[in-house]
């Protein structure tokens, strides 16, 4: 039974007015002030270069690896790199509404805390030693909110820091900004009525992605260099693959849960993952071994017992190169992707097929239609009551990507799926599981688009099919930046007869103008817990043909 | 809506005559025939050696490890070794009741293969060539019954052969005999209405354990050295302990389980496992290490690629001894073991403390009927609609056994539990498994009961919380035999003041001269995957401690 919308208190919009003017506020703290922009572009990325001091530029453009090296020596301060972090991404939420708090006290204390312990010790307190961290708001913080996008939670605070957050503290991090989420947190976008809408940093007519997109314009800004994400349809890749930015969905039960605050909690049908978005590879790869390296399966028993690998995944040969089977999925046969995405999937393949070493084959799609059935039967099993209530509570509208996932998905069981249709679903999944690890043989890792088009104008990401396969098959998925929306060259196909009706939904939204400037990225997908091979393929083959092909910073 | 119990067809009482009459005319087949044995002794264990010849018994009763060693040289033939166990299996049928079939024709068939490979090829065809293995009847082969225990299935065959036995047979296996399991395989006990009830070998008044107690009985009785159990509340390890076998629950996701019958199936809040029962603990690591080391997970997704680690898992000291800090829980709290399992213990403990490396601990039982509630809450999700319709459909009645877990279990709910309910039970679940991770400290492992007691008389095993409190937690544990039950030291504690039903109905139920002879067993625990360690641990206490302090052969 649904309790009826509030009828006395606040008005939702008093909320969420209060919600801004908190996040204002925690802005303001931001020393020296930024100036007032008026005249915001298409694309915002030009920005920061008329904001910014040099140093604060070279510090936030700066890979993570480097700044990680520098602060374990002292050659920068921990105390300039927050300050510098902390800048840009109060930039960053002027240009594209980012941000739900800002943490300038608090890091700021804990980078000088750092400087302090490096100069007393003589060595970094580990692995993460003053490195800024931009935390998605959903992630527990103590004493923080913790509404994840829902204005009837909006009172709800932090009891303690997620789980991963105390091994990423312990580890040396400064926790300085928080980003935005989407109401549900199911929306392959980032808008809710709390905060609004996220942009593209590209192209402000377009989406950040979602629904970390917070982290993913932030990250895509260069206002965090690393940050945490959550995913459980495509919720790291989406943003990260919009804001031409690095990110992974981990196989599951590799990084801690705990302390997250969401709708479904308890469901286990699809494993939700929490992953990092970086600006580079090198940050990501940082993030999974010293999260994994910290043991945290002993603290959270649903967590897998196994170290990170550092030993290769690949077969040397005596040349020095590396033997990587890749299949390349070009389209996934429900949805074809737009012109960008196949030109970047062209390009790639074309450098890779001269690479000794390495073999390319098809990798043809099986029954991806059927997955979306199976997984989108999964993740409302209780009919979507939880996020009705948490909607409903407050008052606040049905943003429409909301309705889209759960209203109108035909897929959601009015009233909720029995106990016994939870079983045969999850009989389902385990037999296309097991179909689809048949087609494997020895490919290494499969290539392929993460969406069905680069960003998508705002309410329109409406086809999950290119990452949420792979979260039905608990793969680990990680993507990458590529190269970007050329109108010029990236023409509309003439003469396509979409197939269905999603495929013609998709055709008709692609017009070249639109995604002027937009990130086009790919997704590279292993075998489940083959994690550190996919890291490891993408290093060889970013040294080898020199990904990405266009630099956004 | 449940059917109405079947109106036509045949009655369950000629469906149960059938499936005796098969299971006769397989045994029939076992050549030279065995002599009829007309009065039965309580304890079964001296009959063997009247009726087998001496090759048979030293087969028999050797120790897996040295078998597969003579097999693989070709010391011993694979026929000489099916035949004997086949020989043994038909007469532990005729003492305790726990063969479902014999394939004496398919095992010789493939021993004689099997016997010709190692002669032309002059290498065993894997590391378990010509080893009979024993299968509990639900695991699926190809052709013959799967039943489950409910007579309304007993038309179901298998497709194909099990996950497991495809492994196992590649390894070099010989599948001879399928055993018995208790009607909805939710006993600690096996009876079910298809084959009646099977004993304990060394008390006929007691039961064999259950659920895969066709197993235990079989293996107790040497007519196995190594089979094949299922557990999801102590279903390998109760057999195992009345039996006075090795029995392992290895943690979830590492053995395959593709291919089984049973209800729930789909149900993944307790994972239910398949592991091993056997003579040795020899028996149990071999079974182990050939089925991780196939890389099942490449066929069967939800399992995990991780390999089954043979480098020593604990601290190894210069004089060569281990250290292994062993926490020991003599009592959960809820009901208190009878008096044969603290001497035990007591036993155990004594000789554990002399050893130099070896700390012990008190363990303090953390909530463990807290435990009890989440698992049974858990079990029967749907409210036991699965197994009423399949004992219903038939007609057959319910075994007491059967009404005690569904019906008479508060702790299931008419109707089932809505999807929010399930979830709501597994965040006290996982909240559970962290309150007990954190008891862990620097602890190796648990040193506990298998039960409240010896093997039970039958229709008496109704406090599953010694063995049930590991699969909620999903923790490794080893069954191993310690001593026997002797009524002359193993006296009524008098003045006991029961604290609770279950612990009364548990001290009432002892009295001392019924229990004669039954084996008495114990149970190391280890943390989730780290199943070696427990493997190793004992090891190393049977080589220092002389376990087990009585032999049953």
């Amino acid at each position: 039974m649904l309790p009826s919308p509030r009828k006395t208190g606040p008005s939702w919009q008093s909320i969420a007015e209060q919600a801004q003017k908190h996040r204002d506020a925690s802005l303001a703290l931001v020393q020296p002030p930024l100036p007032t922009i008026t005249d915001l572009a298409l694309d915002t990325s030009s920005v920061p270069k008329t904001v910014l001091t040099a140093e604060e530029l070279s510090i936030t453009e700066s890979d993570p690896v480097t700044l990680l090296s520098q602060l374990s020596t002292g050659t920068i301060s921990s105390k300039q790199v927050a300050q510098a972090f902390l800048r840009r991404a109060a930039l960053a939420q002027t240009l594209v509404n980012c941000i739900t708090e800002l943490l300038p006290a608090t890091a700021l204390e804990r980078a000088s805390y750092l400087d302090t312990y490096l100069q007393d010790n003589g060595k970094p307190i580990g692995p993460l030693h003053g490195l800024p961290i931009s935390v998605k708001e959903h992630i527990g913080m103590k004493d923080l909110t913790l509404n994840a996008g829902f204005i009837s939670w909006h009172a709800r605070i932090g009891a303690a820091n997620a789980h991963i957050l105390d091994i990423l503290l312990e580890a040396g991090a400064v926790l300085y900004a928080r980003t935005t989420q989407p109401q549900t947190l199911m929306h392959l976008e980032t808008s809710s009525n709390l905060y609004g809408e996220t942009l593209n940093p590209f192209n402000r007519t377009l989406t950040s992605g979602g629904s970390s997109g917070g982290e993913g314009a932030l990250v895509g800004l260069r206002g965090s260099c690393l940050g945490i994400g959550t995913d459980i349809g495509g919720s790291i890749r989406s943003p990260a693959a919009n804001c031409g930015v690095y990110g992974l969905r981990p196989t599951s039960h590799r990084l801690p849960l705990e302390g997250l605050s969401a709708t479904m909690l308890g469901q286990e049908h699809i494993v939700p993952v929490i992953g990092p978005l970086s600006t580079s590879l090198g940050g990501v790869k940082v993030f999974m071994k010293t999260l994994v390296d910290a043991r945290p399966w002993v603290r959270e028993p649903s967590l897998l017992p196994f170290a990170w690998k550092t030993e290769s995944q690949l077969r040397v040969f005596g040349a020095g190169y590396k033997g990587i089977k890749i299949g390349v999925l070009w389209d996934d046969g429900v949805v074809r992707p737009h012109p960008p995405v196949t030109r970047a999937l062209n390009t790639v393949v074309a450098k890779l097929k001269s690479l000794p070493g390495v073999e390319v084959v098809e990798w043809k799609p099986y029954k991806h239609d059927w997955a979306w059935t199976i997984i989108s039967s999964l993740y409302f099993a209780d009919g979507g009551s939880e996020e009705s209530m948490a909607i409903e509570a407050s008052g606040e509208p049905w943003r429409p990507l909301s309705e889209f996932i759960i209203k109108d998905n035909r897929n959601v069981k009015k009233g909720g799926l029995t106990v016994r249709e939870v079983w045969d679903w999850t009989i389902k999944r385990e037999e296309y599981k097991a179909e689809y690890a048949r087609l494997w043989g020895d490919v290494d890792v499969i290539l392929c688009p993460v969406g069905p088009g680069a960003a998508p104008p705002l309410d329109h990401a409406r086809y999950w099919g290119y990452t949420s396969q792979w979260n039905l098959l608990d793969y680990p998925s990680l993507v990458f930046p590529v190269s970007r929306v050329d109108p010029a060259i990236d023409v509309v196909e003439v003469g396509y007869v979409p197939r269905n009706d999603k495929d013609k939904y998709n055709y008709d939204l692609y017009e070249p103008n639109k995604y002027v400037n937009a990130p086009v990225s790919l997704q590279l997908v292993g075998r489940r817990y083959e994690d550190e091979k996919v890291v490891e393929v993408l290093e060889y083959l970013e040294e080898k043909i020199g990904l990405p092909f266009e630099k956004f910073f």
